[in-house]
């Protein structure tokens, strides 16, 4: 049994946009597992604005990806050969394998999933990474409190929509900054959201005051630039600002626009400050075990954006992130 | 007994850097003190870069201060007449008496200074609000920690001078960065920090990392800008940066330079937090003690710059903070 592996490869590191000749597509031959790995057949690939930031040759989280190399990813493999003692053909398991068809891996890293118990999608979205994003974040670097006012942007996103249904279960009254009148009735009508604020709309600046009659505690901020200003001029004391992302800036070919609202920390006594949810590694599983509970009793409503398609359609399927293309976690089934 | 009370009043809100007319000098006569009052003839009056703050029509930690109202300072009076139980003729007694040469006050917000125990000036500066302001900021906003890299911008001025004594009294390696080659000599020679960096010299950036091998785990900003950006590039994981002030900014006559390097709060996992001296107040008294015993140890180098004169040189005084001409607390002595 031959198979041909499907790869995106980084060809060059993008400027602003990520252009068609910044990835190579490349056929290899697919590996057999060896002694202690299993082979898997990609289902899944997830789709994160954080992937733009792995692309740059600068200082992270997480080294760059090196050019010439198989874009990085978490994605879903179903197992389709294994010499590994926990994984059986057929299961499914969740890992950073990479934007290519065909996987041989050790385990480490990886986690089988159960395909009986949530769609696969969700296993990418509200019990994956971006889940624990949102629990993480809102909770723990937020330390959101009963009765708090919670602001979040991208909030139709992956990451935006669960901080929202979170802070909604505990108690928070909750506004959500996304764009566009679709979005919008998404948030308040199948999220649960108290009011939603259209960026695209005609007074931005307005509108979030309107939907903020007490101001702001928790800022939940995904997109950076003019919406992290005015979301600084809403904040109330000892309010918290928690940095997941910029997405409204990865693509800036110059410098990021900086918040130049950032003295309302002072006059709030205020604090902004980042956080990366690989920190909370060993407290995925208290974290998804939580949220798998309110997804069962109806708190939450876990939203996909599934593109079908091939290896191929990654590149043009990353893209719609930073349209704001896509409603809940963007994923690429490999059909 | 009658006397004329000189008094510095807002004419106008400034644009940008402060403007002759923006002030209205008056002569208005003294008031005698009445029951459970005090008169105080004005000695030193503090000059502070938040004053310029105090000066716009914006929402912000304390009022504005209103046109045609007496600009607010502190200062430091001699009582000249008392019907006040605790206050006696002879007495020194600080308070946010305004820019005027002379007061009438009921004691409230006051308090007696020992002039035999430490020159008056440094009741404005190392044991008054920049005093507290280093001393709350430093430890209780920054939660400095033994062993840690502390830079502090401004650091030849009255809050950072101390920033950077209290930081090293700590244990903590102190880096400083102040404008041109004197402040610098001062800093290391005089005040023992580590190492100091120019931020007119030619490679700023250069020098920041070759006196930072450690990285920064406390950011103490006084100055906001440029100088907040390349700090942001030094911090280390966990680090804390303080926003006690943006001196750089308060003259811009349209927005504030955001920190287009506030990213690096999210690699880093770093948090920015302003605060407010003031929220401290309880705490004053614990503080002043503290930073008296480091005095008479020699452990902290009080640094006043003292300007002597009358009340109608303030305004041209104040425009010394946002030239960079003071080295230390920046007082005006009243002849």
């Amino acid at each position: 049994m031959s198979h041909t592996n499907r790869q995106i490869r980084l060809a060059a590191r993008p400027q602003g946009e990520c252009k068609p000749s910044d990835w190579e597509h490349v056929d290899e031959p697919a590996r057999e597992p060896g002694e202690g790995e299993f082979a898997g057949a990609t289902k899944l690939i997830s789709l994160d604005p954080a992937m733009r930031g792995w692309l740059n040759d600068a200082r992270s989280y997480i080294p760059p990806v090196g050019i010439g190399e198989v874009m990085r990813a978490g994605s879903i493999v179903e197992v389709t050969a294994s010499n590994h003692p926990k994984y059986a053909v057929g299961d499914h398991v969740v890992g950073t394998f990479g934007v290519q068809s065909h996987v041989v891996s050790d385990g480490k890293g990886a986690l089988k999933v159960d395909a009986s118990a949530a769609p696969l999608p969700t296993y990418l979205g509200a019990l994956g990474m971006p889940g624990m994003t949102a629990y993480f974040g809102l909770l723990d670097v937020g330390a959101l409190k009963d009765g708090e006012t919670v602001l979040v942007s991208g909030a139709a996103g992956a990451v935006g929509s669960m901080v929202g249904q979170i802070a909604k279960v505990k108690g928070a009254r909750v506004v959500g900054i996304a764009g566009g009148p679709e979005k919008c009735a998404l948030l308040t009508d199948e999220l649960g959201f108290d009011a939603a604020v259209d960026y695209r709309g005609d007074d931005v600046k307005g509108a979030l005051r309107a939907a903020t009659p007490d101001r702001v505690d928790v800022y939940f901020d995904n997109v950076g630039g003019d919406i992290l200003d005015l979301a600084l001029g809403r904040i109330n004391l000892k309010a918290r600002i928690v940095i997941c992302g910029a997405i409204s800036q990865y693509n800036n070919e110059s410098h990021v626009q900086g918040p130049s609202n950032y003295l309302a920390l002072l006059v709030a006594r205020a604090r902004m400050e980042g956080f990366v949810v690989f920190d909370y590694a060993r407290r995925y599983a208290e974290a998804a075990a939580e949220i798998a509970g309110w997804i069962a009793e109806g708190a939450i409503t876990t939203k996909e954006h599934v593109v079908t398609g091939g290896i191929d359609d990654f590149p043009d399927t990353l893209q719609m992130l930073f349209r704001g293309e896509n409603v809940g976690k963007l994923v690429l089934e490999v059909a």
